[in-house]
């Protein structure tokens, strides 16, 4: 069943106009009766029937709240070194079905991609875009947002999270194993993690000063060496496995 | 350092030839004292020292063993129905990262890939170089092999194995999460799990009845609905986390 990211809070009877209205009627050519999934922004999804269809607008009443719990318990964030070519489009695809909440992408020192404010503006929009698809498609009950910042932003967010932890392939190749389960040991429900990864060059000796030095934690993903667009999953993954199918 | 994986038990003193002789002498241009990494078919990893090159063999003698076991303690098939377009290269690149031993390609009732014998085998040579690019990239000690079977012979296979998991969406759909968790806990350490995944259009309820009358337990990854090329890497994640994180 189709599934729409609303921008507003939940309520049982909606209208809806702009995109979705657009891709119910004229898309999808549903028509009164139809069901489908709405998701708002304060994380309620329903089970909704259409019951009106015009020009401009859709009528859609609440059948059933979803009973299925979709969401971490932790909301994490991944940051990425920009990387080269698509990765950032796979982070974020796959990134999105394994439950991240927010993506940063910020120019790791050792990034060979280079993107002006211009490219970063249209490719933050296409990777809004690839989160929303991904959303829909894993069944998300939020719609991950993709953002650009600069290191600098990036350091200064740090105190808005509860852990920071600090993907590093030294930390995996000295063996750093107790990091990630303790950080997630810690972590209670509604909190919030950040966890940094570096681009294809890995991070520089100096970001990771900075990066400890703002209280990050450097933290291993296991004795094999990662691609920088396959840890995110790793980390994603083991989160999963720990709250939702251990706990 | 470059790290070469050899067809040939442990020995510490040794003579290569033919692809690894060509990388090392020609595209590297190495010479006497120049270090590499040695893997044999044994899972013993070494540090050797180049002796000796001339034209059709280069000597190489340990300097020391690797130290960090980079190798999951059970080992993981990943048996996929085939998907569409890339998608295969990226569960072999990936989920030779994470630690996979072995990859099977099935043609699953719903697949819309359809390859002949001489297309899989094109294939299957190229899929085979993807596996030892990643293995080598992410430092492991088991070169993963990648082979094409029939339904019927993945299902006579079963046997081979001290578990096999079916990644089954419609047990994501149901909650269910506590098969993984068991099957891990009951493995033991160079046991043998086998897990299939379907193509895009899932497995059928035919196949479904099939693998489960042959011993295959259902199995959820998670409450999010995970993509045929993203459900393996989920697996093998949740399976480092839980042996080598956890531990």
């Amino acid at each position: 069943m189709q599934r729409y990211f609303l921008n507003q809070a939940y309520q049982p009877t909606v209208e809806i106009s702009g995109e979705p209205h657009h891709h119910m009627s004229r898309v999808m050519r549903m028509t009164v009766g139809d069901q489908v999934f709405l998701v708002f922004n304060d994380q309620v999804a329903i089970k909704a029937i259409i019951r009106g269809i015009d020009n401009d607008k859709v009528t859609l009443e609440e059948v059933e709240k979803e009973q299925l719990q979709r969401e971490l318990p932790i909301s994490i964030t991944i940051a990425s070194g920009f990387p080269k070519g698509e990765k950032l489009e796979l982070i974020i695809q796959k990134g999105t079905e394994l439950g991240a909440c927010h993506f940063l992408a910020f120019p790791g020192e050792s990034s060979v991609a280079k993107w002006d404010a211009k490219k970063q503006l249209k490719k933050q929009q296409r990777l809004n875009k690839i989160a929303q698809e991904a959303a829909e498609q894993s069944h998300r009950q939020v719609l991950p947002k993709v953002r650009f910042i600069s290191e600098k932003e990036l350091i200064a967010s740090f105190t808005e999270y509860d852990a920071v932890l600090i993907a590093y392939e030294e930390s995996a190749k000295q063996g750093e194993q107790a990091q990630l389960v303790q950080t997630l040991q810690q972590l209670t429900t509604s909190q919030k993690l950040l966890v940094v990864f570096g681009p294809e060059g890995g991070l520089t000796p100096n970001e990771i000063e900075k990066f400890q030095l703002a209280g990050g934690k450097l933290c291993g993903l296991g004795p094999r060496i990662l691609r920088t667009e396959t840890a995110p999953f790793y980390l994603l993954s083991a989160a999963s496995f720990y709250y939702e199918l251990q706990h």
